[in-house]
């Protein structure tokens, strides 16, 4: 498939674009800027398109097959940008899916957003971001698989994960690498027993292919 | 009906209580604080509950037949409570009704929401949150309402309105008193042509009881 990579210059979009160019699918890489093209090609993006998440983006969608939602604002800017960015890009992104007839859509979430009031002062405002962009998707007719890693880490792909379909119950002292979550989202891309689910993953001690399969 | 105000305090919300007093419904209006009790009372309140928009607020749907969301953060708080109040407060709402059994959901929206990217970067995360409550709501199996009015005025209630299902072409030099929105958020309650419809409204020169039946 050709899978559009929107986010593609963030830190799991990068690992995504890399394990897209080691697997049997394509890398459409969605990028803001001129600069970012090179960086991309060197992970071997088949594609670089440049489009702004806050302007219209749908021309990215020629020609795509699936797509990879994996941008966010990230810490530095405000919650203006969390509800234009990693809440309503989401929304326009499988708005144009739907237009374009693409329907296979996986997104990458964040544990918490089951919950967004128990996630504290500081997380509730990305939770609630997270959480109804999920719920939005899930309201649509597309083949959404929503992935909702812990806390991110550095670390080498381990391919070794847990995933728990209602939630762990304690994230205490545990994380993922960007790397495994890039792992995950690319590898549940044609397993259709992942079609229609949402299910929050970490590090674990079990192959991936294991634990995607039990999904 | 026992209609509950989410939002009661606010500049709409105290004309709702207000409307709702001089109707056939009774009112009970949603407060934060103890020191807005009597106001409320003062308004023709029937019942007043204490409870956080940002909390649990389950127990106020208690013995409710109608919901009436006039709930905003208001201009002079960030982005981050436009997520947790405006667009968290409506979703927590609508689910709390959905568990309670209350069918009847009135939402007050905001013109400009059905196409946020046009809104301007000051306008655009406001419009966002207010724009995906909105289809959060229309995803539910609540009988809505969602009223979006244009700029507020502090005029008389003129009963005179203009309503728009596919939205003005032009909102230039238009405003609409918050009493005649007020009036519209009630007077929709029991009007079945207005289940499962979202329209915008400005002042007008038609009586509001015609335009509603347009609608």
């Amino acid at each position: 498939m050709n899978v559009l990579v929107i986010g593609a210059n963030g830190q799991v979009g990068r690992n995504v674009v890399k394990e897209l160019a080691a697997s049997n699918h394509e890398a459409t890489a969605m990028v803001r800027k001129q600069e970012q093209v090179d960086k991309m090609k060197e992970l071997g993006a088949s594609k670089v398109v440049l489009a702004d998440l806050e302007k219209d983006f749908s021309d990215a969608f020629e020609g795509v097959d699936a797509v990879i939602f994996a941008a966010g604002s990230g810490p530095s800017t405000g919650a203006d940008k969390t509800l234009t960015i990693d809440l309503w890009g989401s929304v326009k992104a499988a708005q144009y899916a739907q237009e374009k007839g693409v329907k296979r859509f996986v997104q990458l979430g964040s544990v918490g957003s089951n919950d967004p009031d128990a996630g504290g002062e500081a997380m509730k405002p990305y939770l609630v971001a997270k959480r109804t962009a999920d719920e939005l998707l899930q309201a649509t007719n597309l083949d959404y698989t929503i992935v909702r890693p812990g806390a991110l880490s550095d670390e080498d792909k381990s391919e070794k994960i847990e995933v728990s379909l209602k939630g762990f119950s304690s994230l205490e002292g545990r994380s993922i690498p960007r790397a495994d979550v890039a792992h995950v989202l690319v590898d549940v891309l044609d397993r259709n027993n992942t079609y229609n689910k949402v299910f929050e993953v970490l590090q674990g001690d079990q192959p991936a292919s294991e634990q995607l399969n039990s999904l």
